[in-house]
């Protein structure tokens, strides 16, 4: 599985202080969403001040750091990012000083208009020092603040020109501001703690720290903290309950969060006990490729009454500085990272279960190391729909081109994979795994249809 | 769960080369066994070269440095040691200089003569640099070696001196050699990969590398590979089938591993189903403690009817440089490590599945995380008896007055970790959960009673 | 002494590529000018990459990284910043995207009317992610760039608008322009080698390449090379020669440079040789503070008659890393760093020789040093005027209240220091140490008077 | 100039404690001994803790690392190796436990009998975990010591078996030790600070600590310090003024020492003055080679009434991680390390002092910088007879075949490195140059001849 959410986001206002300590293990939470680069801007006595580098939360940080930024406000944020971006720069919250004071940024997704808005920033002088939309959305904010009263009034009118994929924390001197775009893409919800109030990307990161949820941002909704008291800004919520990414619950999610009031792991199971129905095997054992297909192979396994088994361990070591075997190595990767067991698959049929199917290349290699240790058949079948078109909305499921579904039959991919048969999940399946979810879903990935029209690309400093 | 295994040896003779990179992958497959520093030695047209540090695997080793070893030969070592040795001194493999030459050794276990051996050697006027036992191994190997022919028959001499549980591999300019004690307390086994030969701490390490497991080594037993050929010195085998470390099975080795014979996994089920009948509980789902519980959280499922769930998600993002929640914090380190999936607990009886309780700090924690979750009742089941008595054969299970059972009733366990009831596996089931061994068991630290008389106490530098 | 130069700069442009490897050489000439940061931004292709960091240019570029930066053309800058400036954020070169492309900006100096800049820029949306000039230097030349046909005529434009001390390199995809300000506080050369262009802060940074000097820029001049054709812009240029920063020749530049054609370290023992005049001693022998009091004493020694002596010797390896000595230390910090040679002092009356007295404490402890190792008497005599007055344009010489001299009688000085005598070089004398120069000089620090009105203070992030 | 020392030492015994702080400072003195690793051994309450690694003093320590370390006595050590040693473990004190406890070990020096003693530890079962000196030496006062009731007698007499040069500091919990080879090779001082006694290889290190130089210890002389009492055993010391290692006055030692009672500097000052008296040239200016050359370009000055002037200036911020510029490059190395300074260069005849010719391309590099910048004639003269013989005893000078002039002549050498001419020091001149020092000379690398007979060479791990 090669496929990577874009950002996760922490927020909290707490006049108890040390705000940058939970953001850390908030991050630490949300470090699923993002492993190249972390950053948190917190305010103390007015004064911003921030730290940000690549590496994982745990490597960024230090106690002398986090007690150096303390905090009664705090912002964090974890990010993924291609390569070949100018990495050190494009590390967030971005932090600025504009015609009001200073205000520091986070957001997690990816807006479709960039090229445009870029572009007329740029004839009235603008200059950009990063190629992330945080630097755009926060033009947009300071330019907005001219004309309106408060930081607050400037980011809903600076939302009216920002199409795409947006969750966004911004955080003045006084002030720590949500937002969520119109379309709702991406998740973000509030909680609390005592007097303090959160903001998180997952529910996950705010049982992390010991907070209570209190309720999810309706797509295009803004809520701020100031003083402890909450407001919200409802001006740019359209009257539709949104599109989720339905790849939040099968496989980007955290499987204890709860998103739009869906349980993570009961989408995944549900998942899985629909494609046991939809696309049934004759099989000795259910063995979920780990760690993201347990899950959905636990409700293929309850659904179909085979029985479920821990067919594949994976190694928990490895890590960005993994050596990957080159050519001449007989050594292959998927053997380091998964190791059969023998005992579970010898002599037996096996359904295996995987979330998705990009290139093709690791279910091709798993499945040989499943025959290797004794497997009589292997049935794979996928939890998802085939990849068929990319997404511009905060992910990065790739091009067509290098979509395997999107070339192949699924025949095809199964001759290339060496399985003995392949199920994807059926789109009309797809729609009923998160039953409990108060929100539409963006399913362009899997459909090629999206909410927003045909988005643009990128320039590149 | 805070017991440490003490060390994971590969070695490889490989006339194909590259030794050095297939130790890498070995080494990968058993960095479970020891997290603190590692090292490869390699040999090369019958030079020896090493390279060595604290840190994982995958941060002491650059693609550079497994070329510079390359190998037709190579060993490798990862190892845990206890707070405050001194570190970089103490990383194996030890490589030295002799009268014969140069040899490198590494080994996995621990010495209860160390003592008496330490100050025989120093009345002769030995130095002693570290705090390994590999040294005194060393020094004992090196002192028969003027009187043996052989450097194979300086080991089987020295072995006659040494006394507690070590597995072992030297490596001169020649041989590639392994050892294990008589009392067969910690495992080796030797694989095939074409022409290769290779040895592992655990079955998983070939498995990774793509080689086959060809057979274990018998207690006391010596495999000797010299140009390809291979050959075994038995002289110091006693008549028993050897007192193979118990807790591998329950915690220390990696499910996918086979051990006398004896799938790891299938032990673990079987531990949860024993666990099942022996110490039933009235409830909905069974709970397992990732990762190590799942196995027998499966098991105790299956025996007991009650459905398995997913109750806690572990964070896989927590490593060593995680900034543990102080006092002041609000934070809870097992929140931060353990989620709880609120649908899969609320309002359910539990039955929670743990591999041990060492101090009970731990337990109490999830248990109170549960309860946070929503759960009705939780019932703690542990897949081995109480620790009651300290290990001095590799492991660091602490003396008496730290492992709470040696010093409080079960009722005040439970009292102290505050579940609705508990229970341990009962020795004689104990006994039951490797049906497929080919091997005798040390359980000292469940009943205080080893296959060695009492141990000394090591002198430090 | 711990006044320091705030930058130095290095351009070139080399159809023949691999012109970060130039830059990185001509960077190690300068580091004198800036030990906190550096960085390289290079042109290939018309595409414009970069790297920077903090540290010095031996520390961090890899062979590696400046083979990945290449480049037809190529700017670097080294960085001072005083202590407590975010410190990542504001390495320099600074590069961005604008409404004409890509540009790196790259500045030595100090603007005086940065805070009105920067509210005009912000009152019409703009925002700033560092604490630096160049951010408002590349804002400046991006919103002239709308209006500006050419980007040198939009460098132009701008520089009226800019007040203080400045030499620019900016680059883009096709152009490498240098610029002074219309004052001419900070030096600029421009150099040749075969067909290859390059700018230096400083002639010794062309001699390190192998480059010779053509020209130094004239006082707001501008220079464009393009496609190997180099045109100048003189519209900024005022009708006098402009006011060279004198303490660049007393301390800051390297002795083998030559600024406005005068001989830095000429100007040094020139300098010397005035102050033997003006301040003369009875005494065995002239003694340097190493390095940069060396050329003064030599001057002095010669003119005066006493014999010049090595009686002080500087420890090479004090670097960034010394751990300072303590207060419960009996080690003295100037002790580490100076040694004494008693043979050379010993019973000897001293001309000491010092080319700034700042706080006055290190003065005190050489004083201390010299008369422990024997010296009968120590003439303190320094090659510049006292410090009465800060710097705005490109020094941390620091406020009145830091300086002792702004503070205290010369008596009161030398009493403090425990000299037998003090004598600085009288203004007068001050203004003839550089005979070649054709130029005219800034003496604000030793007058109060500078060529430029009341400066303001600086917003800060 | 490419000799390197190889080591220097630095102890103390202080009961104020706080002893690895000043180790720390005295090394810092001692760093132009060696440059490649470094460490610190220090007793607290008889323990004995220890730290070491590659790197710089200043790289390799940190305040939380010296305030660990305390100690009320401690050694230190600085070392320069030859590459491809082993590194990490060669570095030093050695640290080990031997019969009697524990032990630090730190020399400077080089043993001629390596082998044979080796040879004889190796037949009596000893092992050998490094390639240095020092464990051989550690492993003759440890077998010693099973006969000797105190361990400065052990040293003692293990002192009867080393046959080479060595300076050495040998700390127990009790004592600290340090004593000199008979022949009197390298150099080894005792300072007294208050109570505390101090020992350094050379004087400078007392200075920068504040304590004062009681006197050098023989030739063959032990000092043990025990609780303040300061005894000596002389029992090894030859009937002879020793042969104290020539090229330690010209330039391994700093100048601001004092060795033998001879001033460094002053030494240096002299061969400068004699070779201006045997070697005169027709010149207007004297040039020295910064920094070694300079002393000894001064008194050729004096003596020859040409005028003293700096005409090379030395970049002082080359360190380790300097990227040697590669062929493909027009720049050179010697123009990145040296800027010549035109202004007193250009026109002239220069004599250019230099210390040493080892392989000749230095120097034609600087001969040719100078001519670059205008000098109409160089004549090289060198502070040191020609190099024709290998040193083994505690420095890198290399085999014949490497030193250009035990392979060429006067005049061939002059052809190669292309000076109008070129003179070094007489060798009858070379023994005026310390009229001060209470001892004899080793001058083997200009002669071919040494004290001690012919060295073996030594075995490799």
């Amino acid at each position: 599985m090669s496929i990577h959410e874009e950002c996760g986001l922490f927020g909290i206002w707490d006049p108890g202080g040390d705000c940058a300590r939970t953001v850390y293990y908030g991050l630490y939470a949300l470090q699923h969403r993002g492993q190249e680069s972390c950053g948190i801007a917190a305010i103390n006595n007015r004064e911003l001040s921030f730290y940000k580098d690549v590496g994982l939360v745990g490597d960024v940080f230090t106690p002398a750091q986090l007690d150096r930024l303390g905090g009664t406000m705090a912002v964090g944020h974890v990010r993924y990012a291609t390569t070949g971006d100018d990495r050190r720069e494009n590390t967030q919250p971005l932090t600025l000083n504009y015609v009001k004071g200073t205000l520091a940024v986070a957001h997690n997704g990816n807006l479709v208009n960039t090229k445009a808005l870029r572009t007329a920033f740029e004839y009235r002088g603008a200059i950009f020092q990063t190629t992330t939309d945080s630097e755009l959305i926060a033009y947009a904010i300071a330019q907005e603040r001219l004309r309106c009263g408060r930081v607050e009034d400037a980011v809903c009118q600076a939302m009216k020109g920002l199409r795409g994929a947006y969750s966004l924390l911004v955080m003045s001197p006084q002030k720590l501001i949500a937002a969520r775009d119109p379309w709702g893409f991406r998740p973000l919800c509030m909680g609390r703690r005592g007097n303090a109030v959160l903001f998180a990307s997952e529910s996950c990161a705010l049982n992390a720290v010991g907070a209570d949820l209190v309720r999810e941002l309706a797509p295009g909704e803004i809520v701020t903290v100031e003083n402890g008291t909450v407001t919200a800004i409802r001006e740019n919520c359209k009257n539709t309950a949104g599109h989720m990414c339905i790849f939040e619950y099968i496989y980007f999610a955290r499987p204890d969060s709860v998103i739009c009031g869906q349980s993570v792991h009961e989408a995944r199971r549900l998942a899985g006990a629909l494609l046991a129905r939809t696309r049934p095997a004759e099989a000795d054992v259910v063995v979920g490729v780990p760690d993201s297909g347990l899950d959905a192979a636990m409700g293929y396994a309850e659904a179909s009454g085979i029985p479920y088994g821990m067919g594949l361990v994976k190694n928990r070591y490895i890590g960005r500085t993994f050596i990957t075997p080159d050519q001449r190595s007989r050594e292959q990767a998927v053997r380091i990272k998964l190791g059969a067991l023998r005992n579970c698959v010898a002599g037996k049929r096996i359904v295996l279960i995987d979330d998705s199917v990009v290139r093709g290349t690791t279910s091709r290699q798993i499945i040989s190391l499943l025959r290797e240790a004794g497997a009589r058949e292997v049935h794979l079948r996928v939890s998802a729909p085939p990849f068929i078109a990319p997404c511009y909305f905060g992910t990065d499921i790739p091009d067509r081109e290098h979509l395997i579904a999107a070339n192949l039959s699924i025949e095809e991919i199964n001759a290339l994979i060496g399985a003995d048969s392949l199920g994807f999940l059926p789109l009309e399946a797809l729609h009923q795994i998160a039953p409990d979810a108060a929100c539409g879903f963006c399913d362009g990935c899997f459909t090629g249809t999206y909410p927003l029209e045909s988005p643009g690309t990128d320039a590149k400093i």
